[in-house]
C-alpha cells in the first residue's frame, strides 16, 4: 500500500518532510503509514537470524536431533530445527523474496511445506507429489515470496507422524508491509503433545490419545516463561497447532477476546466472537488479541484437564475418591513400577518429597505466592501489571483482596452455617 | 441501562405512568423497559437459594460427596456441590454484588474459579496462585461483582483432574439489568463425560478418553428430563461443557439454531451462523437459541456415537458385525466377567430381559411410542406442542403421519422391488 | 421464485425473448433467472438414481452389507446402502415432494434419520420414538418435501454405534430451485473413521479412538479420486462428517477458503472467516468455496497425523527415534504378529518390498512423480490446471521450478554452511 502510494506521488513521503513541503501535498485518500514498528515476543523461543543477500532474505533450517529439557527434571531427545522444539520463529515482510536452505542432519528424509503460505506447486514440499524428499546429509533450497501477511506455520511432509510427534514444527509471521497500526503486545505459542513414558528419553510417535507432555514452545508449566502487559495494552497470541492430534481449548483468565486472523487470513471484524477459549484445531492457526483489563496473574491453559498437567501428575491424583481396582492396569501402564500411595492428593504428593522416579517432571516447581500451583503441562500466566518496568520480572501479584477463610463474624453475619 | 434513564428523567416510569402524565414524557431515546422476567429452567436440576445481606446476594456452596443416581440401576459416589452433580446454578443479575461461600467437606483441598466472570485476580480461585487453597473442613468467601450479563461457569481449580472427573461443575447464569427483551424459554444444560466401570460406584479419574457414562445435567438418558417448548416460542439453551477431555457437538433434530453468546459475551448479529451441531468445546459455553418450529418430538444429543449410548450398550451391540477376534481384549477390559451373547443387536438385548450386571444403567428404561429407543447418555427430547399445557407432561407425540411398512400399492405404484 | 415472477408477467422470459418484445418488459426486480445448471461431482461415489412417479421424485435406498475395496489391498465386509459405502448422494431440488423406499436387507433393524431436512417429526427416522425400526426384510416407505436447499446427511437413528462404525452414512444435496448464480465445480466428499485389525475383516465397532482406516468418501489413499479445477474457477467442496468420534481438521494447501454454509443453512457473508484448515465436528456439514488461485497438485486431508496414513503406516513409521520397550505392547495390538524391522523408516519400507500382511493397504500405491509419497488415510489431490481437458486425466503437475539439491554456488554465493 504504502509502496504504490509513493509511487503515485513520484517521491516519498520522506523525501517531501525534508523538503518543507508536505503542506503542499494533497490530503492522502489513505491514512498515513503508521510508525509503529513490530516486535515479536517468542516465549522460551527465537526468532530465526536471516541476512539479506542478493535480493532476497537468507534463512537456514537445520532438522536434527538434539535433547530438549520440557521442565527441569525431563529432558529428552528431541527433533527439531536449528537445536529446537519448535524451531525458532520465520519473520518477514509481507512482499519479501526469501530463499530457505534445509540442511537434513535427521537419519531419515524430509521436507519442510510452508502451511498457509501460497507458494509454486514446486516449493509446497510434499515429499513425492511436488519434490524428491531431501535424504539425510542433504542441504536443499526453497526460494518463493511471502506474498501476504498473516500466521503460518512449517513442518515437514515426510513421515509426518513420527517427524511431527518428536517435535518438528515452527512459526512463521510474515508482518504487512505497512507496519502495525498501533502498539501491540504481540507473542508467538506453539502447542504440542507428547506420550513420553516416565523414565523414557523418547516421545512415542504411536500415540494417538494417550499424551502426558503437554508444551507451549516446547515447555509444561512451571517452565512456560510468563508474557506480561500493562493494564490497557493490546496483546496478541499468535496460537499454532500442528497436532499430531488434539484441537486444543486455550482459555485466558480474566478477560474475554476476539480470534482477528487465522492461518488463512484476517477474520473480518464482523464475525467475530468475544470467547474466553478459543478452540485450536490441529493444523490451524488462532490469533487472538484483547486488551489487558486489570491488574493480576492470569492463567492462560488448555482446558482438557489432562493437558494442564505433567507427568507425575497423572499418577498422582489417581488415588483419591478413585476406584482402585478399575485403574490399576491404566496406571501401571502410565507409571511402570510406581509405587501406590494410598489416599494422598496431588497437594500432598507434592509437598511429602518423595522420591522422584528418574528424568520425570517433579511437581515441586509449581510453587506459587500462596502455596503449591498444582498445574502443570500446557500452563502459563499472562502476567498484567498497572506498570511495568521494562526488563524487570514482575514477580507474584499481589495488588488484590483474595479469597481467604471466612471469619466468624462473617459467618453470623450472614447466616451461614459451615 | 433502565437506572440510568430513570436518574435522567428524575423519577420511574413506573411512577409517571401512575400519575396519568406519561403521554407528557418525551419519547425515550432507549427502548422501554422490557416487563419480561427472566425464567431459568435447569433440566433435573435446580437454582443456588440466594438471600440479600448487608449489600450483597449471599450463596453458600458446599464441596462434598454423595450417592447421585445416573439413571435407574446406576447410582455412583460423585463429588460435588450441596449435594449435586453439577452442582446448583448460580443466578443473579448484572451489576449485583455477592458473597459466595465455600465450605469444603471432600478429603482433599480445593478451592471454585468463576469461569468467564471478571473478577479481582485475588477471587479468581487459581490454587496456590491467587490464593491458598481451601483445606479440608474450612469455610472461605469470595465477594465480587457481577459486572456483566452472560453465562458462565463455575469448577474447583485444584487437583481438577480428579475433582472434575467425579463431577464438580456449575453453571451462572447473570441475567442482564433490563431484563429479557422477550419471552423466551431459558434453559441451562452441562455436559459431562465419566469412565465408571462395569459395577464400580466411582469414576476414574485417569479415563482421558474411554468414557462410559456420558450425561446432561448429572443424567444419562433416559433418565434426562425432556425441554419443553410451544410452536413459535423462542427457546434458548445455555450449553457449558468444563470436560474433562471431549468437545461435544451437540445436535438438534427439526430444526436450525444459531450461537447468541459464549461466556465470553454476546455474538454480534452480524457473525451468527445457522447450525444443526453446535460443537462445544472444553471450557466454553455455548448459548443457542431457535424458534421452535414444528410439534414433535425432537432430539436433542451429541452426536458422537459411543456418547449417546450407556455402559450396557457399548457391549451389547458389539456382536454385530464385528470381528470378535479383534475385540475380545477390548470388551472384557469394558465389561469384566460379561457374557458373549452371539449375534444379538442393541435391541434384541434390550428386549430379552437378560440378567443385569450389578450397578449398570438397563436399557429398557428408553422405552418409546413406538418400541425401544435404543439411545442414552448424552440425549434428551425437545417436545414442541402446538399447545402446551403448563405443568402437565406432553407425554409422546403422536399427531404427525409417520414413517412406515410400504404397502403393496406403494410398491407396484412406484415401481420399488424391494 | 422464477416460477412466481413468470406467472406474474403471465408468460415466460424466454417466449418473451422469442417474441423479440423483451426490451418492451419492465426491468425485474429480481436478477434474472440464473441459466447454470447445477452439476454435482461424487469422487468415488454416485448419485442415486430417482424417477418422477405421481407426482413426487421417488428414491430406493437398499440397506445391507457387502464387500468394499477401502483400497488395493484391503477389502472389507462393511454395511452401507446399495453396494456402497457411504451411499449415493440423494440430489433433489428445494420444494421437491419425494418418497424414499428403505429395504433392510440387514440382519438387524435400521431406520433412516434425515439429518438437518426440516421434516414432519413422523418422518424423523428415530426407532422407537418417531417410528418403528425397519425389520430385517421389511421395506419402509418415507415421503416429505425438501423444503430448503442446501446440503444434509442420513443416516441410520437405531443401533447407531454399530451401523455407523461400520459404513451406514450418505449425503444430501438439495439445490436451489433457482440454479446456481454462477459456475461452480461442487463436489461432495464424505468422512469416515474405522477400526480395521491387520488382517481383519470387519471394523470393529466399540472403536472410540484408534482408528487406523481413515476414508474420504469410503476410500483410503492412494484410492481417492483427485478432485480438479482451472485456475480461475470457483470450486465447492461439500464435506459431511457422520463420525463415529472425532472432529476432522481438512486442510488445503496452495488456497485459503471460506465455510459459505453448513447443515442448518447458508453462512452469511458478514460471518465468513477465510481458513485453510476447517473443522468439521461429528454431526455437521461444513461446505467450503475457494477460487482455484494457481496451477499445481494441491493435497487436501486431514491434518491429524495419524489421519493422513494408513494401517502399515502406523507400524512401519514406528522404528526410528523411538523407544522400543515403551511401544511393544501398542504395537502388538495393532498388528499381531508383526515382524520389528529395525530402524526403517516409512519410505524406506515402501521401497522395500517387504512381504505385506494379508488384507492390508500396500504403502507401495503412493508413488508420486517425486518419489514415494508416504500418505495415506483421508487424503486426496485437488489438481489445479491453467486449462483443464474434460475427460482427460491432468496427470502429474511439473509446471513449476521445485526445490531442489542447493547448489555450491548457492551456498557460497549465501553464505551458507549445511
Amino acid at each position: 500500500m504504502t509502496v504504490s502510494r509513493r509511487t503515485m506521488l513520484g517521491t516519498s513521503l520522506a523525501v517531501l518532510a525534508s523538503k518543507k513541503v508536505l503542506a503542499k501535498v494533497p490530503a492522502p485518500a489513505e491514512p498515513a503509514p503508521p510508525s509503529v514498528k513490530p516486535s515479536l515476543v517468542v516465549p522460551n523461543g527465537s526468532i530465526l537470524p536471516s541476512k539479506l543477500v542478493r535480493g532476497a532474505r537468507v534463512f537456514h533450517l537445520v532438522a536434527g536431533e538434539f535433547d530438549h529439557e520440557i521442565a527441569p527434571g525431563l529432558t529428552i531427545k528431541a527433533w527439531g530445527y536449528n537445536g529446537a522444539s519448535p524451531g525458532p520463529v520465520i519473520e518477514a515482510t509481507e512482499g519479501e523474496r526469501v530463499r530457505i536452505y534445509v540442511t537434513n542432519k535427521l537419519p531419515e528424509s524430509t521436507t519442510i511445506h510452508w502451511h498457509g503460505v501460497f507458494v509454486p506447486n514446486g516449493m509446497d514440499g510434499v515429499a513425492g507429489l511436488t519434490q524428491e524428499a531431501i535424504a539425510p546429509g542433504k542441504t536443499f533450497k526453497y526460494e518463493f515470496t511471502f506474498d501476504r501477511a498473516g500466521t503460518f506455520m512449517y513442518h515437514p511432509h515426510a513421515d509426518e507422524m513420527t517427524q511431527i510427534a518428536l517435535g518438528m514444527m515452527g512459526m512463521i509471521v510474515i508482518h504487512p508491509r505497512s507496519g502495525e497500526s498501533a502498539r501491540v503486545r504481540d507473542y508467538s505459542l506453539m502447542t504440542h503433545e507428547m506420550m513420553v513414558p516416565i523414565g523414557a528419553r523418547r516421545a512415542d510417535p504411536l500415540a494417538m490419545t494417550d499424551f502426558n507432555v503437554l508444551t507451549f514452545n516446547g515447555k509444561a508449566f512451571p517452565a512456560t516463561d510468563a508474557l506480561v502487559a500493562q493494564v490497557g495494552d493490546r496483546v496478541r497470541i499468535r496460537i499454532g497447532n500442528l497436532g499430531p492430534m488434539d484441537h486444543h481449548p486455550i482459555h485466558l483468565h480474566g478477560h474475554a477476546f476476539e480470534v482477528v486472523a487465522t492461518d488463512g487470513g484476517t477474520v473480518p471484524t464482523s464475525a467475530r466472537v468475544p470467547e474466553t477459549t478459543v478452540i485450536v484445531p490441529v493444523g490451524t492457526v488462532r490469533v487472538v488479541e484483547f486488551t489487558a483489563r486489570a491488574a493480576g496473574d492470569w492463567p492462560l491453559h488448555c482446558h482438557m484437564t489432562h493437558h494442564a498437567m505433567n507427568q507425575m501428575g497423572h499418577a498422582a491424583a489417581n488415588f483419591i475418591g478413585a476406584d482402585p481396582a478399575g485403574v490399576d492396569a491404566k496406571l501401571s501402564r502410565v507409571v511402570p513400577g510406581y509405587m501406590t500411595m494410598g489416599h494422598a492428593g496431588m497437594t500432598e504428593m507434592s509437598t511429602m518429597r518423595m522420591p522422584q522416579p528418574a528424568n520425570a517432571i517433579s511437581m515441586l516447581g509449581g510453587k506459587g505466592p500462596h502455596g503449591v500451583i498444582d498445574m502443570g503441562g500446557m500452563f502459563t500466566i499472562v502476567k498484567v501489571r498497572d506498570h511495568l518496568v521494562p526488563g524487570q520480572d514482575p514477580g507474584w501479584y499481589t495488588g488484590s483482596t483474595r479469597a481467604s477463610e471466612a471469619s466468624p463474624s462473617d459467618l453470623v453475619g450472614d447466616g451461614i452455617t459451615p
